[in-house]
């Protein structure tokens, strides 16, 4: 049995896995690429050293990420997914009939053909026919579209790092003008018990561009801090009402869970003011 | 700096803290005893390798553990703690001005003295003229009362080891007979990521038993799994309705978290008929 020591700079706890085999590592020309193991979660993808998810519980962050504005939008027909380059969310998006198309926007190509060789529950979906795959930056592909999408759906990895360029103010601008007039846009943004200042962060610099911003949280318990936030943004609809029939294939999200998962509103105010207490 | 490993045998993912020095460490009775000092969460309290909490985030625990059921209960005025040696339940116990008397049963006064020696802020009610400690077990103490609390609450360490007794059947009667005809209880029981079997177990055990039995959960950054739960239980009164003002001295506990923090209820339906998909 090996350990892995996940190098989250970040987190102010170490997570330790056990692993049972490396089954796959390289270095992409973004990052390292490992896939592992475990005798608990699974296979487990890792990028850079830090987890990415697990084959046993990726459902909970790739259900939360897509699900919410997917039912708070009243037709989305056309979507951009910009990292998650398994697939996991291009999976999520296309259980709604309603996608027309759906542009996945990885730069890395490697994560794509890693997660087809070794998560193909994670990665069923991305060779389908609505799926056009663009091995560009996010930001270079957004730039190019105006009033195209009705939402977009940023799966990167941590803010840190190369992702960084995803949680710009003109990042978000330029989402804002790819977006159509009742367009939303979701992004993750960080555990609310160890980045609340990068969520917070995240939060503002979304507001400077978008007339509705909001903030839901999931448990992933891979995710260091776990109580993790997915910062939401809208063109014109609130994102807390449900707007059309809720779906059936999912494990966690529900409708119940779409109400409960958006952070109540007088902490959220105190996050927004800094006022929270820890 | 040292590292230093949890020894959780049952959490599939391993914590490691770094510690900047070691304050105390020795052997009671019943367990090993040990505090920390970490340079992110401060000085943490850790019983046979498992950290119980940190002076940065112990009040989600504490809050959520106590002021759920304080303020369900249309008038708490006597209160057990059964473990719970930091103090930190009885501190928040005696934030309600209703409450009279608090029996304080640990069972391992070693715990007591060290939460006073190094967590002042932790341990700062528990010589309050309310509070009369009994350093006996937890369940020998509750057979010896009949009709008399209010509330009673568990705040032991993990469901294995030494605490097992706290979450059987006859414990949970003994609780019954010990609390009057509005009476209510809680305690514990481990992560709905990790344990949900466990949190099965619990529930199941209070249904035996108690005529309401309900479930919430917390997010503890420190606790294997961290999607923390919590089964509470009522002779009479439903625990989600809010029958008291809220007090105004919490840091997390609201009115919106108490409606929140329940199991939404198909959620809940699913997991106590074992059909939860992880």
């Amino acid at each position: 049995m090996i350990k892995f020591f996940e190098k989250d700079p970040y987190s102010p706890i170490q997570y330790v896995y056990e692993i049972d085999k490396i089954l796959y590592k390289t270095r992409s020309q973004y990052q390292e690429i490992m896939v592992v193991e475990n005798p608990y979660f699974g296979r487990m993808l890792i990028l850079d050293g830090v987890v990415q998810f697990t084959e046993k519980d990726e459902f909970f962050y790739h259900e939360m990420l897509v699900h919410v504005l997917m039912h708070a939008h009243p037709e989305p027909k056309t979507i951009v997914v910009i990292g998650g380059g398994d697939g996991g969310a291009v999976r999520e998006v296309l259980k709604h009939d309603t996608v027309e198309k759906l542009y996945f926007v990885e730069i890395d190509k490697e994560v794509i053909e890693t997660s087809k060789r070794f998560f193909p529950t994670v990665s069923c979906e991305i060779d389908n026919e609505k799926v056009e795959i663009h091995n560009v930056d996010g930001a270079e592909f957004i730039k190019n579209h105006k009033g195209e999408f009705d939402i977009v759906i940023v799966d990167s990895t941590d803010i840190i790092g190369f992702a960084k360029s995803l949680f710009t103010v003109e990042f978000f601008k330029a989402v804002k003008e790819g977006l159509k007039e009742d367009g939303m846009f979701v992004t993750l943004s960080e555990s609310l018990h160890f980045h609340k200042e990068m969520v917070v962060d995240v939060q503002k610099t979304m507001g400077l561009v978008f007339p509705i911003v909001d903030l839901y949280t999931a448990p992933i318990a891979t995710y260091a801090g776990n109580w993790w936030t997915f910062s939401a943004a809208s063109m014109k609809l609130p994102l807390r009402k449900i707007r059309r029939p809720i779906i059936a294939k999912t494990r966690y999200y529900s409708e119940e869970i779409h109400i409960q998962c958006f952070l109540p509103e007088k902490l959220y105010d105190k996050l927004l003011n800094n006022r929270l207490d820890w």
